[in-house]
């Protein structure tokens, strides 16, 4: 190992110091003798650029500027950390640093979901890496298993528990019977939503992760925007039941695999049996199961948020980056060639849950099992629950079906006279 | 990217073409264009060393001969790939593999077990790697993640199950109630035990596994000699049924972790928590749960052996040397400045189940109440079943204790005149 030597100390600059940047400023601070013997040479935190550096964060004081720009462009600062979030300044701030040729970690998963060809484009141009291991579930190495460790698979597909709120809610809701609003009303007070949960619980925050992992599935861009996205709000106790009775549980999953010619990528409710791998994910913990031609089936499962875990991810990076500095790092490259679009809902396969309130059970079976046939539609399962006033509720789980033709026979089962509403419908996945 | 141009082709050799060695093979030949593409440059299978090379294995013939020696000699082979297993000639392959300043792959849990410290002292020396992600779990990334992607954290513990025929027999035992004897001839029949089971059910392949994370943790050599071990030969079905009446499942589980100034790495049968993260890890499946300071724990599972999963992890490895050829990766280098032994299990700190035979229950209770408290053992939970001829059977599960003074209760225990047997005694770990 020899003598360390300042001369080659890697310094880097931090924009943006919320939970997780400062989570980050304090492992570097505090094991900085334990990360240079890993490393080779001292990983030096520089400067962290902030709105206002006179605000005491319990950090040397001296770190702190307020111009993001001039920490970019300071010539001792080679690896730049971006924990900013959003998109902009962060976009313009990560293009700034890869234009210099210098190398960036980011956990940032929507400035990537939605400019990621841009910027992996620029990092190839000028010579730097961007690794991104904290903007996709919180602390799992799941990144750099998938682009390294699984690098001799095709990768076929990737399912994911990615948001935590998310799933605590409907762990909540599983385990208690509680209503969606009283479970998120629980996940603010502790912490795990925020005062708007808008982002979490209709599944924007789940789209830009999935976005990533589809991208590097596919390797092409796939445009956020195009991800069909459905939040877990329309999710009711008796639904989370009624799954149990059947084998079944239900989780918000991020799904991305080929099928045919496209390319799936989507978030929403998912019943999933009780063997699935991601069925006893419980809490806020993310799990992620990928499917590779070689490998089979393997999962990830750990903390998907917090300072701890998120600051292990951004400094993990870190000092990767940090000892590949100046090799060409192609297998974490995540060239985009295009960006590309995901199938729309409708020319998915799947398989579906439908729960339905009936008036006249006999007559409406015959009809029910009419239209589904015309509409090629299979019932693999099917119970009816009494209902107050003499109806019923059914609750039918179908064979794989063109989605598209499963909603037109729903769209014809709501006319129905024997109908009195349709309650609810959930996309069933079988297999992990 | 450009042109490849074949001058730069990285020759691979590889030593052994058994189920692993064959997988291997196959993918590089079937997976060239996308490995070059992903590597930068083709890597190029140039010859594969075995004992008879006339006999017909589907593979090109004339990559066939009988001299390893002269497969790591060859000057356009710069990466060696061992899939021979066993201690000799495959140390020696590697030593002189690395001497020349090649680097080496290899799926050897026994080699790098019994002689890591040397091995990678010479990759040191040598400036070639040793890369082993097929060694541990099979097809689990789980190497590099550690290494790479926890990079930021002091790793505190590890536990696992690491042996796929061992958790394959417990499930059917846990499952349906069988034998010891019936599951694993179950086993047998299906391939996932060989003819003589020893290394497997007597937890020698699991402690070889354990080593190497063990060393890992450490950053020591972990002397697999020393690592104390025990099989799952003397599980009964009876201690599944009470374990799982306490709301346990009990693993064959390998453990490494700091204690105090001293390192625990030991193997054997445990009793998890239901909600423990590797309860619910059933058949031959693996899986890995790891805590770090920062990130908390994570946990891994998939398939931890069989040809596909390992030679995805043999191939990875490869792949991610090749693109890193000629840059010292010091993250993997996995240098051990000593050899280290682990705790003995008397000087181990855990919790038990005691399951013994009592002729008249009154008395007994009072005695074993009386030894327990002599010797510090605090009882969590006891249970007494009703046994034929008027005995009874009692299952006591204790805190956490210091290993001999719980042994030495129950060596008392066992002399007490209304005790007819000590049946069994397991460790119990609470926490993941």
């Amino acid at each position: 190992m020899g003598m360390m030597n300042q001369d080659q100390a890697i310094g880097v600059g931090l924009l943006g110091c919320g939970v997780v940047g400062g989570g980050v400023a304090e492992l570097l601070l505090r094991n900085r003798d334990a990360y240079a013997h890993r490393v080779g040479k001292p990983v030096v935190l520089k400067a962290i650029a902030v709105r206002d550096p006179s605000r005491d964060r319990g950090l040397p004081p001296e770190l702190f500027v307020s111009d993001p720009a001039a920490v970019i462009d300071d010539p001792e600062i080679a690896l730049i950390v971006e924990v900013m979030g959003g998109v902009s300044p962060a976009r313009e701030l990560i293009m700034r640093a890869l234009e210099l040729g210098k190398s960036v970690v980011t956990a940032n998963k929507e400035v990537l979901a939605k400019h990621g060809r841009e910027i992996f484009e620029a990092a190839q141009k000028g010579g730097g890496a961007v690794y991104f291991e904290a903007a996709v579930a919180g602390g799992i190495p799941l990144i750099m298993p998938l682009q390294r460790g699984l690098a001799a698979n095709s990768l076929a597909s990737v399912q994911g528990i990615i948001n935590g709120t998310t799933n605590y809610i409907l762990t909540r809701m599983a385990k208690e019977g509680s209503t969606f609003d009283d479970a998120l009303a629980d996940a603010q007070k502790l912490g795990y939503a925020e005062a708007d949960p808008t982002s979490d619980v209709e599944g924007h925050d789940a789209a830009y992760k999935l976005s990533l992992l589809a991208s590097l599935l596919f390797g092409e861009h796939v445009d956020t925007e195009a991800v069909p996205r459905e939040g877990i709000s329309g999710i009711m106790p008796q639904d989370l039941t009624y799954a149990r009775e059947l084998g079944y549980v239900v989780k918000l999953l991020g799904i991305a695999k080929r099928a045919g010619e496209g390319l799936e990528a989507r978030v929403h409710p998912t019943m999933i049996p009780v063997d699935h791998p991601l069925a006893r994910i419980d809490g806020v913990t993310n799990a992620v199961t990928v499917h590779g031609d070689a490998v089979g089936e393997v999962t990830f499962s750990g903390p998907g948020a917090g300072r701890g875990p998120t600051a292990s991810a951004v400094v993990g990076d870190l000092l990767n980056v940090a000892s590949l500095l100046d090799t060409p790092d192609r297998m974490m490259a995540c060239l985009q060639s295009r960006t590309v679009s995901p199938m729309p809902l409708d020319e998915v396969d799947s398989a579906f849950y439908l729960r339905l309130q009936a008036k006249d059970v006999p007559g409406v079976l015959g009809a029910v099992g009419t239209c589904f046939g015309t509409h090629r539609v299979s019932v693999r399962s099917f119970v009816q629950h009494p209902a107050e006033g003499g109806h019923a509720e059914l609750v039918i789980v179908t064979h794989r079906v063109r989605e598209a033709s499963f909603r037109a026979a729903v769209r014809e089962i709501a006319e129905m006279p024997g109908i009195r509403a349709i309650s609810n419908v959930i996309h069933v996945e079988e297999q992990a």
